[in-house]
């Protein structure tokens, strides 16, 4: 599939067929996030694949009880483990590093004609204890990843104008 | 292209071609921005999109003197106005946001021949100060885009069973 085709039709996926996802296809969207690239090629990133029913069931509670964590056939668990190198813009890099890496899983998953949905709405400290997570490690995100229900409709966005500016700031 | 093969194909360009970029192409990019996800769909993301040759010149300067940030024919101002919004597990909103855009951007930059590369390495009140971007909004990332001279060799990855563990930790 094109990656723009991929982009435009992606969306967040909260209800999940109970068909199993081939490993094969798993593979592939794991790979996707092995392949991204990071601030100085630190490759932070380190990655937890939940398949295990009670596990998730245990990380649904935490992301505050959203049923479709456990529903969803696997969740990926994104960490950083290099937490302190900030780039001289002032960001800190294990954010965007994860996020480069989750956001290529999406999009590989929608290649696979698999769904996905981002979830930042947990809770670090029970995420860390449910999968043994070491303290000095942070929990970025969580990505369910199943075959969807349905496609939903597309979110509004805000037009270009709005968001995109040439030469100098525009608003 | 398929998502995949960009995403394998994918490099940081640091050697640009003259050649410009085409605006249906460019189009392409923004528009492959505009079209990411962002927590609760907030859209904090702007994007400036240089390509005045004195602009792009003070740019580079502010980015440690990094000349390719003025050669490539464009380079894309990623920022954000709404900077305070947390998610429950801790991580601010807008450095993943941003990045997701941007990495949808960089894909479909493989797709239309195009290369980019993400710069972290900038200054960032040189940055705002340049480009008038106001106090309150914080620039996240520079993207240089253009043609790339050459394709570089893939950078080296961590194995998968560094990055990926199955439903605990693994390390």
């Amino acid at each position: 599939m094109d990656v723009f085709k991929a982009i435009k039709t992606r969306r967040s996926i909260r209800e999940y067929q109970e068909r199993e996802v081939e490993e094969e296809k798993l593979q592939r969207v794991l790979e996707a996030g092995r392949l991204a690239p990071s601030a100085k090629n630190i490759q932070e990133w380190r990655f937890v694949v939940v398949r295990d029913k009670e596990t998730k069931e245990k990380l649904a509670q935490a992301a505050r009880n959203q049923a479709f964590v456990a529903q969803a056939p696997i969740c990926i668990v994104g960490c950083a483990t290099i937490t302190d190198y900030r780039m001289t813009c002032g960001q800190k890099a294990y954010p965007i590093d994860v996020a480069i890496a989750v956001d290529h899983m999406t999009l590989v998953a929608v290649e696979e004609g698999l769904g996905t949905c981002w979830i930042g709405s947990f809770f670090e400290d029970q995420v860390k204890e449910i999968l043994s997570i070491p303290d000095e490690v942070r929990v970025v995100i969580l990505l369910s990843l199943g075959y969807p229900s349905f496609q939903p409709p597309p979110k509004p966005r805000l037009p270009q104008e709005k968001v995109i500016s040439f030469d100098r700031w525009g608003w």
